[in-house]
């Protein structure tokens, strides 16, 4: 058995608890956190603390708090020369004290609270400052993933760009079509069919060939009558941007 | 059994073909096209005409051609007074010849050639200029669909726009994802599962109440560090204007 301290009762380190409690290979040993009450229906609440001199010892310990906690927390730990990971997109590993050994695990993911998450299909992406780490990393992330990913610090961090474009900016864009139906006294429900088969496509084809509509088409009179109907300076903004970055990249094909 | 001659082989009218023949209320009596090859396996081509002067007697006549066609294709017709509708989005229901009696038939969806798509869940939005002519349109779009929507021009032209955002522009973001990716030697494929959650989410929650990320937090440094590392000027203006209407639009929570 592989023993695991958690750090942090947010919304990654929760479900990272409910998913290592479900997997055989592992122990949560010890969840160190100040909100007891986040994390005693996952945990036996022996196993929950709120004092860093309490922390028992384990194979890894998980920093999972936010971004700018992270460096802070690490520098409590009161040991040495132990795994220490933490679980941002963004954070450098090299923010984590130097007096343990210093490694990633960063889910690829956006968290729901509440909302169980199936962890198979979910990509961790792995870092370990000494080599001799990585292989335990790699068990940890494959005892509740089938996706392990190795990565580079600069992997990491294009992932984490590449994330906020497929998810915050496609949720933005789910944010404005909603809006446009608000206005026009039209139910959203309607466009989530095309949502739905928008995402399907590019399961099988890439984004590029899967794309269609007047900017690919150069349909200069459909986008100008669009943009003559917006009332809204953000989605005309947003509306002439994406177009054309539709029509200068459609060129490539 | 209701009488339908649909005009076209393009998409759109292939999808429809083929769920008009599944249904049983509906009988395609013919198809105008000029590429009978592209009907040919799903009508017998006894029922494929390329000459306006064949067209049969039919309830409703569905032109489903470019949208720039549209217009002269229905001042073709050689008959007046019969129920003419087009299945665009953006194409003004006054585009269609005054001989006839006008209305839309538009089927919310993107299509892939060669892709099948259940017809059940697709919105089909209708309008028709005599409020007699509204009934057959319903009756038709209901053999093939559950959700037959009552639209105006105005609401038309609005989901039209809305579906660029929800389709076409989350298109283009999955495009820039997997540039990202590219650039960085990263598989696409890693990011299939947060696109599907992104998606998964807004069936239940309201785009504003699903989003995440530094933009909804106010991460500045995150969001620094990212337009730090996006060398392609393409992606650091999208960036930059996403984040700025996230971070507007979420203001009104």
């Amino acid at each position: 058995m592989i023993k695991i301290v958690i750090i942090g009762s947010g919304n990654v380190a929760l479900h990272l608890i409910h998913a290592f409690t479900k997997s055989k290979e592992i122990e949560v040993s010890q969840v160190f956190s100040r909100r007891k009450e986040a994390i005693f229906p996952l945990l036996d609440s022996s196993k929950i603390t709120d004092n860093f001199n309490d922390l028992v010892e384990a194979d890894l310990y998980i920093i999972s708090v936010s971004d700018d906690a992270i460096s802070k927390v690490s520098s409590q730990l009161p040991f040495e020369n132990h795994l220490v990971v933490h679980t941002s997109g963004s954070v450098p590993m090299n923010s984590l004290d130097d007096k343990n050994r210093k490694g990633i695990f960063y889910p690829l993911q956006t968290f729901t609270k509440g909302k169980e998450v199936d962890f198979k299909p979910i990509p961790i992406c792995l870092e370990s400052e000494n080599e001799s780490d990585f292989d335990l990393l790699e068990k940890v992330a494959k005892s509740i993933s089938n996706s392990a990913f190795k990565s580079d610090k600069k992997q990491r961090k294009a992932l984490h760009i590449a994330a906020v474009f497929v998810n915050n900016f496609v949720n933005e864009m789910y944010r404005i079509g909603n809006e446009i139906c608000d206005e026009n006294k039209i139910p959203f429900e309607i466009l989530k069919p095309l949502i739905l088969e928008t995402v399907n496509k590019v399961m099988t084809l890439s984004p590029k060939e899967a794309q269609t509509g007047p900017a690919k088409r150069n349909d200069q009179q459909t986008i100008e009558a669009h943009l003559d109907f917006l009332s809204n300076e953000n989605h005309t903004t947003i509306y002439k941007i994406l177009t054309q970055s539709i029509q200068n990249n459609g060129k490539e094909l």
